[in-house]
């Protein structure tokens, strides 16, 4: 769908999947490693995997079956030429992070997979939704090659971060890194929806002037710096947080503990009342 | 040969080569790992370069030998000019898998060569593919270099796969990664075979049409797709065939000691009935 | 700023951070590791990151506020065109390199953040800012295109460099490379500075003459020997001087034990005076 | 020098260093780690060190006082043009091969240089030649930028590979990697001096002809496999040679065994027969 849905769509997911993490991945870091605690959070990577394979269905209908969609036609009638190759790409593209989900899904439940594979398939998610955006842009005016290559930028990056996760496993810097550009993703995506398909029927932007391309660059670069600051603030949220849990905890200790030494001593007191 | 033999050849070994990883690796996976196996497998590992080898000498002898191929000249009669370049790519392409072979049978027979070679000299092979590749598509039409560009990315993606598993020695990750970019390869010499030389006589593709080419980009993806499922197929049926050796094996166990128990009770029984 | 200051001001933080960092590293090396000298490191590192966001301030505010700045204006008055672009990359450039000393504040200040994020943070805007000249570059004479992408080596490799040091910590061969690199980056910022802005009104460089791009780009890879070269004297220096403080640590020491000596044999000989 | 010996000098530096890398890394691999081993394999790092340096010397020398070189002159006497700067660019790339043997020396030698400096200022000699070979290739007819483009190819991977040994150290999988590529590239720079500058005054190759080109290319893989056939035969060689003497030495010891067993058992006889 080259219109704004069909960009906002995958943008939102994106988007939602990036905030999630920028949650998760502190906890799963500053959280003490119990038992129950990894049991609680291998149900939750189990239910990350259902909502990926969730999302990636809802996106491959959509692109399927809106009204200007190939309805699983891959030919037309007369056989002579494709039928909205752009809509099968997308479809081709949800498609791989819903084998990503399955994988999530078999990797927590009980097949004997190595921990890694849920990451590598990931990764090749995300390569080949990169791989088809190269391709997609060319023969495109200026602007619209220039704001689909710098997204290749976070997508590639994306993949290559995911793809080292399968060999560094746990390593907090990694998982941010990826969370970010997660984010950077899914509010770039807007931004590709916002300057091309200006939703409010507002001027189109010139697409072969130079200014805009480098204003795009700069602009890009800003997101990515709210990207970085959305998961700075969201680690110093959960780390206050878990201090606040954890003092609270302590407190009521102390306290119960107060309580039991403030009786220990009416005791004594009474008990040095009756010698008295 | 630049016709369909030509590219349905490499594409049978490539295939054969990944279906028999997709069974092995698993296997090396998830067996216990005994002396005996170990022996096994070693033993598997000469077989498997020697077949190396032998698949390498069909290629060479099939390149040079065909009715239309160079026949080991490599200058014309007259000294002027080149005779038959790309059958002669095509057999040092060979030449390096068949060294690939050759170094797997010395590492896995007597010589004390580091174990990480063979792997390092596999690598060597597919990178040197991908380079002859890489210079063998120029100056031809958009979707003949399309198609074939579309290979490169599995050949130097393998190749820097196998290149990790020299340091990464074991690493079902890498290893099913690997396959599946092996499988990939396969049956994309089958697709190029049928596109570029269609057998049935059929219609030619128009090479300019950039459907074509968006079509292809799209179908590339799909047959990675399918070799990822046909890995993860191959995963579970070695799984599932182990599980049930296993509960075999200690259900003839549990019979025999149910057996045992029996007699025993007979025994016990017989000198029960005695002691009646 | 397209002139002079505007090259040669983020020309010197690089030196300065380049010399900085070519005492520091062989020091933090050399030392002998007590809790002193670590609390120590760790004051320096906390105010190597205020000085960072010091610096980066400056360049912001330097790019903003000159006479023929934006002031902070992004849309002209007619918001027909953006206003000046160049100046708002360069304030980008320095933003990016605020974040990583703020970061770098707070690793080494109360929050628990991991080691390696402000490695991480710091290599994000090194590849920023070659992200940025990479596109700051396009339709310029072919000498100002490649005395940029000269400088583009040095930037993509150090951030490269720094972010290998997120994972191999405390690694004194990629400290010191990265230490050569930014000395690079900052007598090559003076180096375009001379060369397209010649201060003293000398004549202009022919920008098209095949000649003078073949000389800067060998006048680049003598900046490089000569980067190496500081680097290495500074730690021929730096060890030295550890030396030298040790022997005359060891000296005082001995010279204490001579003294003890001395006394106590003046003492044997009073005791053996008195004997006679 | 763009002649027959500036390519030949330079070839036969590489093609030296590979042949004794091909002896060196087995030997030190098969070798039993004994103190004198160790102490022993220092002095022969450094002088290979010093070896280095005297090579860059050479080529230093050549390039600057051939009768048509620039004698260490930059700027034409009317200081106009630049004088000779291909000599100038060989004479960079033997300098910073220079500072690779200094810094070789200084490692071995008495200064507490950490261990993977020597690896990380080649791969910087190596990568700068390369470096100085991209930018050096502009402008030339097909062929000779082909010819010295594929030689890119052994020279980047070159400094990866010994990038990748400062951290994995005594890996000896890279070593001989590293070994057949000098001697590719060593052989490789005799073939570009007899393609481009064919000493016996025969015809010159067409430069512009694509067949040629192809050629070239598959020419330059059986260059690399006949390098890894050498470093293949090499090991064998030094394998033997270690088994050799270490069966002549279990001989000798075995010998002298012998003897001693009949000396004692002639001692026996005498004895015996004293007793009859």
């Amino acid at each position: 769908m080259a219109n704004f849905k069909g960009h906002a769509l995958p943008g939102s997911f994106f988007l939602l999947f990036g905030l999630w993490w920028s949650a998760k991945y502190p906890f799963k870091f500053l959280m003490k490693r119990t038992k129950s605690s990894k049991r609680c959070f291998e149900r939750v990577e189990l239910a990350e995997g259902i909502v990926k394979v969730v999302f990636s269905l809802v996106g491959i209908l959509a692109e399927q079956f809106v009204p200007d969609g190939p309805h699983l036609h891959l030919l037309s009638e007369d056989r002579e030429s494709w039928v909205k190759l752009m809509n099968w790409q997308h479809s081709t593209m949800y498609l791989f992070f819903g084998i990503s989900g399955i994988v999530d899904v078999l990797t927590y439940s009980s097949l004997r997979i190595p921990i890694g594979f849920d990451r590598l398939v990931l990764s090749l998610a995300v390569f080949n939704e990169g791989f088809l955006f190269y391709f997609h842009v060319q023969n495109r005016p200026p602007l619209d090659q220039h704001i689909h290559s710098l997204l290749l930028t976070a997508v590639f990056g994306g993949s290559l971060i995911i793809m080292l996760e399968v060999f560094l496993r746990d390593n907090l810097a990694l998982e941010l890194f990826q969370t970010s550009l997660a984010i950077l993703q899914g509010t770039w995506f807007w931004q590709i929806a916002f300057v091309l398909y200006p939703p409010s029927g507002g001027p189109m932007w010139n697409e072969n002037d130079h200014g805009n391309i480098m204003f795009i660059t700069l602009c890009f670069c800003w997101h990515f710096a709210v990207a970085l600051s959305i998961v700075a603030v969201n680690y110093t949220l959960v780390y206050w947080i878990i201090q606040l849990r954890r003092s609270k905890k302590s407190g009521a200790m102390e306290l119960g503990q107060l309580k039991s030494t403030e009786m220990n001593s009416h005791v004594h007191l009474l008990q040095s009342g009756d010698e008295d």
